[in-house]
């Protein structure tokens, strides 16, 4: 019984990477071909690893560009590790009250863009194992003003693959509004998406969604620039950005669960502040 | 008995009041002055008042100047609340226990300078009463390079005013370097300053030694900028600052008690995140 979920364990991660790679290959592409039609200096991820201070607990992979012609900034990071929650933190994750044992590898990217039109994307997926194993994670888009036309298409997306894959659209994109929230502001931080977690039940069911949210969220991202890139912005536009990256920072800071999970099981604080925009603005 | 603190509240209250105003006629004056010697136009604090939602449970009035000459924002608050804490809090409040039953007074402020080679500057002081009454406030400065010469002036002249008070400089020294740590980062905030809390006995002690920090705080942030306003930047230094604005950001929101007080005492949550810069920046 063991020995079949050391293999699940070993497929996601392996997935985590694959997905890793394709992404960065994909975006550098799109990246580098605006540049070259600017003429301008093209921008590379650069890929940092680290180790958790304990070796044998793992650590990650990441990959972040910065200053770029579409990508403002972008983070995608993988990490495989695995430990022992402290006392106070183990009765906020499920199966980890009674030793705090736990494994964990996952993908997570962060893009910010340099033009204000399109949305900042958030994407995340894990397979987390304590005494109970299970997947969860999620996209969601934080644009700076109001497109109905372009959430209605990321929505409409999300409602497919989630029907494709028999899974409940309406609750996992509650659950995104739910949680991505800033109750300080009385503000949603974007517009949505999609949210899970604790699938416990058919791995097999639970790793095909997983994938093809990964790859949703791939095309996705692509096609929302691709429709954009273009579009004219002002000054006004920009400091709407930023002061709505505000509110993105205040979130990732004050609320977000995996800030905290980062935080406490000793991983890279650059690998997860890496959600954090280059800029932010306050008034 | 009861009636001997409430004029103590009531004294401790004036005083903060008194002392805004004093801060804001002086801060707009060297405000005033620099925008008239560069020909700019004037900017000027803008008043807010805010009311809990529970109307007699107090509230508070916030002072904010945006986009000066001096001041890239700095907000002077003071606000006057009651009310009883959530049961969760309580065991984090001195006193608080048993009902929840609390009243504070306080005055707070923070400067981010728009020469980055003054430091932004923080100051607090409070009188609390739970079933316990104490003083606690301090101030610290943050700089966004290293200057030696500064550091050491703020610092003496804050052990003077420790000295005259009869207070220990060194343990309140201290107290502000280990409260002002981003354990993350591992990382000070700034270059420290002074912090103290819990001073329960001998209130009229106490509350002289408020007011000497009070008259200091405004006297220090008058000289610091007298001393550096002329000094020329460049957008290096300018960007040094942002990257350091970062931190402030991350320290807030992840740890300041200050601010975890006042969203968990029904505060206005626009005059608790005054405190944010006006911009920051995370690589």
């Amino acid at each position: 019984m063991k020995k079949i979920l050391e293999i699940k364990k070993k497929i996601a991660n392996d997935w985590f990477k694959t997905l890793q790679k394709k992404m960065i290959d994909q975006f550098q592409l799109i990246e580098s071909e605006a540049s070259k039609k600017n003429k301008k200096k093209i921008k590379y991820f650069i890929k940092r690893e680290w180790k958790k201070s304990i070796k044998k607990e793992g650590g990650g992979t990441s990959y972040l560009l910065s200053g770029g012609k579409i990508f403002d900034k972008i983070g995608i990071n993988q990490s495989t590790v695995s430990g022992k929650f402290k006392k106070v933190f183990r009765s906020k994750i499920l199966g980890a009250e009674k030793n705090g044992k736990y494994w964990a590898s996952g993908i997570s990217v962060v893009a910010h863009m340099r033009n204000p039109k399109i949305p900042a994307l958030h994407f995340n997926t894990r397979f987390i194992v304590t005494s109970k194993a299970w997947f969860g994670g999620g996209m969601d888009a934080t644009p700076s003003y109001n497109d109905k036309k372009e959430k209605n298409f990321i929505h409409e997306r999300l409602r497919a693959v989630c029907k494709l894959n028999n899974k409940n659209y309406n609750k996992y994109k509650k659950w995104c509004d739910k949680y991505f929230y800033l109750p300080h502001r009385k503000e949603p931080r974007g517009i949505g998406g999609i949210f899970f977690d604790y699938e416990t039940k058919d791995w097999e069911k639970n790793f095909k969604f997983v994938q093809d949210l990964g790859n949703e969220f791939t095309y996705l991202t692509k096609q929302i620039i691709i429709n954009k890139k273009k579009l004219k912005w002002t000054e006004r536009d920009k400091d709407q950005q930023s002061y709505k990256r505000g509110r993105y920072v205040e979130f990732n800071l004050l609320y977000d669960r995996g800030t905290k999970f980062g935080l406490n099981s000793g991983g890279s604080v650059e690998s997860i502040l890496m959600s954090l925009p280059p800029l932010a603005k306050w008034k």
